[in-house]
């Protein structure tokens, strides 16, 4: 049911089964290392290049997160899933490899939002019963495609972050947990000129300012309704932003708000302003955000993933970049 | 309501209420010119690049249909789109352009059917009312992204296809039409193992095979049971393979069967197999398809795009293709 411009609520909210995140060396090193499923000792996982082993890893945390339900892909009515690879290849090739309706989803690291979205619809209108929706991102893969191969021995910017290597997947269903999804926002694209690859928390703070006072306008709620608001990637310099531009709006955040960019890695692994990536909202969402909720910490999230809209070649273009941001309403009902 | 394990009838079919197609001179030219709503002079259209030329031709194809309508983008709930470019930046810099809510798409050349599908759910289930679905392709951005630069003059394979430059856009609606999307089958990933990327109408049909077999069974419907059946851009070589595997599966097409990327060109254009490319589908459909259907000649249509999931990186990394193949039934009812 639509309750404002761009916020819908579920009549029937879909439950979130079971998540599934797998992650690399890095990962597993910093703050939520214990809350991962999987931990990589080696981010190339024997594989011959970083996108194959993104594929391996995308396609793992789906095998694993099936085989913890025991469950086969034949009882998966569709797969939602993307990632920052172009053509999103780690998706298709993971995709491949199960015998399940597949949909390509691209909008950066907002992607898994938008898979729960579309997923929370479809579950909802009462035409599907299990829906995988999943995202990955690679370190390596996405350097080489994005900014420099890290043979290169770049230096890195002050306001860079670091690609989440890893792949989360999440199943949801028309019944069966008591964590729902129980409305969504869609965002808008916004771009406000920033030319700057390697300042993505720039970038992206103004699409979640603009999801987020949609979303507190459309529901008539404030911050202060959630136990916790939690975006995807912003980093240390684009939480800050978000704060700021929030506080502007008149809904500040306060001490409730987090940034899985923030929590997924400890700042003496000079990660610089934090981890981005379309598989950090994924990861950090299947193993930490669903492990917190089902043990009772908090009761209603607001989870809002942002993405940032460019490519290598709009970046030599010389464009600027746009953004989106889709947030979804996660509660313990 | 699921009728079979992949396809979907629709208990509130969504309405087709109008189309805009915007296409190059070479496609101007084919037997379809008089058909599109928009032929160009010159495929760079004034821009600096290839890519920023396919950017303003899917940008205009959605402001002139919206212009038709005379419709603002206030009032449409929803776009849904994507493109061949790496991070589907024609139609992320398209959006931007709108302050329409977004959710990008990546499913290759079946990019199309899989908005037209996901549009009509959405629809259905009452939540929206008017959704544009869009994908688009430029000839010139594909080859020096996929392929080779122009500017190289490589000699073009036998069993390639000529990718559509042009951009094609559908307002779906709650009501309002009497062409409108029945039922949906929705694809898995086929990957027999073919790695010629300048084959996709090989690469791709046992993907429509796939699809156009479920659809068949999951409806007790054959062929026969509709007025046309219209893949995407298989090409001369890719439809006589579909039409071969359809036989051996059962269900032989027959004279119904055609394809947008052999309808698009004439062979003297000298386009190999025929046209390709996500805004083949998209512009066919667009203009001739529903032109026709609103004339009357066709009134049962199953239309199914199919797409090829690989990357350039794919490619070189040695890698076959994975192909997938979404279908819709058109109604005039």
């Amino acid at each position: 049911m639509k309750i404002g411009s761009q916020t819908f609520s579920f009549d029937n909210p879909p439950s979130i089964i079971s998540g599934f995140s797998m992650v690399g060396p890095k990962e597993g090193k910093g703050p939520l290392g214990t809350y991962f499923d999987r931990i990589l000792q080696d981010d190339e996982w024997g594989e011959s290049s970083f996108e194959f082993a993104e594929i391996k890893i995308h396609k793992s945390a789906i095998q694993d997160l099936l085989d913890n339900l025991a469950m086969t892909p034949e009882q998966i009515d569709l797969f939602l899933g993307g990632d920052l690879l172009d053509q999103i290849i780690s998706t298709n090739f993971t995709a491949r490899s199960f015998p399940i309706c597949f949909m390509g989803l691209f909008n950066a690291c907002a992607t898994f939002s938008e898979a729960l979205t579309l997923a929370s619809f479809l579950i909802s209108s009462g035409n599907f019963n299990n829906i995988i929706c999943s995202s990955s991102s690679h370190y390596a893969s996405a350097e080489r495609q994005f900014r420099f191969p890290l043979e290169l021995g770049n230096q890195r910017t002050p306001l860079s972050q670091w690609t989440v290597t890893g792949a989360g997947a999440v199943l949801l269903a028309s019944s069966g947990s008591n964590i729902k999804i129980t409305a969504a926002t869609i965002g808008k694209v916004i771009d406000l000129g920033i030319k700057d690859a390697n300042n993505m928390g720039a970038v992206m703070a103004p699409a979640a300012a603009e999801t987020l006072t949609a979303h507190f306008k459309d529901t008539g709620t404030k911050p202060s309704d959630y136990d916790l608001i939690l975006t995807g990637d912003l980093g240390n310099f684009g939480s800050e932003t978000l704060m700021m531009l929030m506080r502007e709006a008149g809904y500040p955040l306060g001490h409730r708000y987090k940034d899985c960019g923030v929590l997924i890695y400890d700042k003496a692994q000079q990660v610089e302003m934090g981890g981005s990536g379309a598989g950090c909202s994924s990861t950090v969402f299947s193993s930490y955000l669903l492990k917190i909720m089902k043990n009772g910490l908090y009761k209603k999230v607001l989870f809002a993933p942002t993405g940032a809209l460019m490519s290598k070649m709009s970046s030599l273009l010389g464009e600027s970049i746009p953004a989106i941001c889709h947030a979804v309403v996660i509660e313990r009902v």
